[in-house]
Order: C-alpha cells, then structure tokens, then sequence
C-alpha cells in the first residue's frame, strides 16, 4: 500500500506500545504477531512472506514524506512493500522507532505469527534431504545464527527439540539475517523428533565429543570420506551449548560425529560447530568427493 | 603464591580502578597490561602464560579466606596460580568483582602485554603451514572468535591485517576462549603481510565472493579437490565484515576462493565463514582426502 503521509511521532500511543510489547513472548502469543527488525531481516520478510507483514515502520528523518532522503537499502525495502496490498507503511519519528526497537537501525515490521509457524508440510524435501536439530539452544543469537547456517548449507529443514528458545524472540529473528523466512523452523519434542526421522527414513546423526559407551563418536573427516554416510538422508543433531546432548538421547542416535580440534582450542562453540559441520556435509554431498 | 587471606571489598580504591581502566586501549598501552575476564580465558591464561599473570582476583562469597566454598572450576584455576610463584590472588568482594568488569563470571587477572605481544619469531612452523590473515576486523566479538576458529582448525598463526580492533580488548580477548594465549597473533599493515608471505614462500588465498576481473573465485569444494592447493603453505584472507576485501589488495593475491551457497540466505557472516573455510582446509589436508 502506498506510504500513510502523517507522521507517527508518539511514542506512548497505544499503538506503538502494543509493537514495542511484542519482544514478549507472551504479548506474541496474545496478539499471534511478530516483531521483526532492521533492514535484512525485514527486507527478507518482505520478500517471501509479503502476505503476513501487516505493517512496516519506517525512520522519517524530515517532516513531508514527499522530501524524504531515505537510504538505498530502506528505500527498496519501502518501494518493495508499497507494491503488496497488505502492508500498512507508517512513517514513524527517531523516539518512535527507538521505542519499537533499540535495534530497528531505521526499520521494522510486524507479521502474522501463524504464517511463520512451520508445518511438517511446508518441508521441501530435496533427493537427499538434511535436516539441522538442535536440542535445548538457549541463547536467541545462537538460535538465529544456527537458523541462518543451516539455511545457507542448504538443510531443508530446521527442528528445535524439546526446551529452545522461542524462535519467534527478536533477537532470534534478528539474527536469522532473514533465514527465519526462508527455511521451514520446526518444534518437536525429541520423542517425536525421533519418530519423525524414522518415519521420513532419516538417519540421525549426533554432534558429540564423547559419544557412548557402545557408540564412539567418529571423526567428521572419516564420515565425509564414507560415501554412504555422506549419501544418505540425515537430520545432524546438535545438543545445547553448556550441556551438549544427554546420554539416553544419545543412546537412541544413528551414528555420532565428532569435529577434530587440530589446536590447543577445548572446543568450538555451538554455531560454529554447526557451520561447520553442516557446510563440510553439503559441500561433500554437492561435490560427489572432495 | 598463596592466597592472600584480607578481603578486598573497596570498589573504589586505586588498584581497583587501575585494573578496570585496563577496558581502555590508552590504559593498556600506559601500563603495559591486559585484562583477562571469565573463568575459561582467566584459566588458559594461568596455564598457558604463568609467568606474565601478574595477579588474579577472585569472588569470594564468605568473610574467612579458610571457609571460603569455591565453584570447582574457580577453585581448580586458584590452585593452578596458587602454585605459580609470579601470581599475586586476591580474595575480592562481589562490588569490587563487578567494578573491575561485569563479564569476569567471579574471576579476573591481570597479564602482561609484553608476553602477549606475538612476534614473527613465535610462530611454530609446522610442514605446511597455514595462516589465518585478517583485513580490518572491526568488531571484538568477531575478532575474538576467528583467533579462537583459527586455533581450533590447528593453524600456525593469526594476522591482523591493516586497522583492526586491539586484539588486547578485553571483549576480544573474552571471545578467543583462551585461544589468544595458544596462537600468535600478529598484526601488519597489507604490504608487509604480502612481502611476509612471500618471503615465506606461502600462498595468499583471499577468502571473497567477487574476485576481480582477472582473478574470478573458484569455489571451496573447488579448491578442496585440488590436491596441490590443499597441500601448499598458504595464508587465507578474509575482508572487514561489512566492506569485505578492497580490489587492490585482491589483484594482489595469489587465488580468490568463495564458499558455496546452497540455500536461500544472502551470506554467511565473517566468523561463520572462517571456520567453514578454515577447518574444510584443515579436515582436507589432515586427511590427505575427505
């Protein structure tokens, strides 16, 4: 919709407090919406979810819409938004946008909470399809950054088993970089995950130092250079980032991979571990061998 | 040296404020010293550089040095320093643990930045090295967590190309998880980390997505099944997180590599693709193949 000329300039409207309400989980869960911040991650939800953005605000640095100096990147965002009907555009002042968000960097848009909820059905199963679980991730920007990984590695799905963080905390949604609309985002309780993956044929293969007692965990190196391993259909697993994996989770796995430390480092942390291991899979997958 | 048994419970006293001024780049520089904050950093400090810890301090939570229940990894970092003969420990107050830094999780030390202070002479040469070389990292979270992929994935040294953020920021510091006390890091300006590299008859690999005219990217996996790139002595460059690599320093590198990607995101952060890339080299070259 074309941009409302009037200015939001009141900070303590309702309106706005409603938006600024939304970095609570439970406001969220009240009002079935979103907050989603700064110029990737909305320019991303304009793109591919534009039918569950209901409204964008949008940083007026002058007092007529019609003399506005916008930066490149908003500018597209906002011409790309004025070309969808559902979209409310707002021009909101610097206390406004500051009251939405401390981390809108000029941008933000609200969206429909039920468009972003996943289903099993939304999964775009590819010939061989990966799947990236994590079991308990905690910290919202671990969470949005093992999202985003594992979209750029090309999984076709996310599942967060059991106790995660909700996807749907801004700070997850920031740090996606926008992946959060690209990528379906599963939640399962980890019951139910496994029954998933054996009903869909998926291995599961466990990121673990230690492994069990009757199931050492092998190299990722060793595994990339198993055709078979690398061939199959797998959802990687990856435990939360103080705990890992607990043992009768582990207990119930396929395999367990491990990443070689070839340093003096201890450990790499859980996005890190994640990367890697998702893109070395990929890579190797994509490749035939390496 | 052994505990010091009287309570230091003046957040304002002059030692106090000397140590949290070491937050401050000018601090540091005039005093020569660094802080290190948190239990993993304060521990590989203790044993990876004893004799530049100069002193620790403690949370104590009870009045008696001699009732004092300590956290067993506190405890087991203050007898690793109880037995190095340089460490002065001080048992501190929660008010004076926060005031020397929000973030040291009930442990602090002080070190000395000349011990620190990597030179050329440092690095331990393996049979082909690799180097892990970056161009104006600006911010400590990421240049924390590079020093600590680079480690991880076993490589002979860190190079802070150009303006990059003090490696001796306590955020830095805190990100690297200890890795800055396992791996050199030094810093050049982009000349002489070219001519370095030269003389050293090492590879320069810029890690970019554009390459140059000239010069276009092949791709990772590309260059991971290329025996001959794997197994050289090589340094990989990558670019300031926002501007990436500037052309005229990638007209004068010796291959351009870009990682693959399979999904719908745009990029991958700087941290996420040096540890793709860091450790896919590591893994392939470790393995003779993946």
């Amino acid at each position: 919709m074309p941009m409302n000329p009037s200015l939001l300039d009141n900070p303590k409207s309702d309106r706005i407090r409603r938006v600024a309400d939304l970095a609570n989980a439970k406001a969220r869960r009240r009002s079935g919406r979103v907050l989603v911040e700064g110029p990737q991650s909305v320019r991303e939800a304009v793109a591919h979810v534009p039918d569950a953005v209901s409204d964008l605000y949008v940083l007026s640095e002058s007092e007529g819409a019609d003399t506005e100096e916008r930066s490149p990147t908003l500018a597209a965002i906002v011409d790309r938004a004025e070309q969808c009907d559902s979209i409310y555009i707002h021009r909101a002042s610097e206390a406004v946008m500051h009251r939405i968000s401390p981390n809108a960097q000029g941008i933000a848009a609200v969206v429909d909470m039920g468009a972003l909820t996943s289903e099993e059905s939304q999964v775009a199963w590819s010939d061989t399809p990966t799947i990236a679980a994590f079991w308990q991730v905690r910290d919202p920007g671990n969470a949005g950054a093992v999202i985003r990984a594992a979209d750029a590695a090309g999984c076709d799905a996310v599942i967060f088993v059991d106790d995660c963080v909700d996807r749907f905390n801004p700070k997850v949604v920031r740090s996606t970089a926008g992946s959060l609309f690209h990528i379906p985002v599963l939640t399962m309780g980890a019951d139910e995950m496994l029954a998933w993956c054996s009903a869909h044929g998926i291995a599961v293969v466990a990121a673990d130092i230690y492994g069990t007692p009757g199931n050492a965990p092998r190299t990722l190196p060793d595994m990339l250079a198993d055709r078979v391993a690398v061939g199959q259909s797998k959802a990687v697993l990856f435990g939360n980032e103080a705990r890992g994996l607990p043992r009768q989770l582990l207990e119930r796995v396929d395999r367990i991979v491990t990443i070689p430390i070839y340093g003096k480092a201890e450990s790499l942390n859980l996005a890190t571990s994640a990367a890697v291991m998702l893109f070395s899979l990929a890579m190797s997958s994509h490749m035939g061998r390496m």
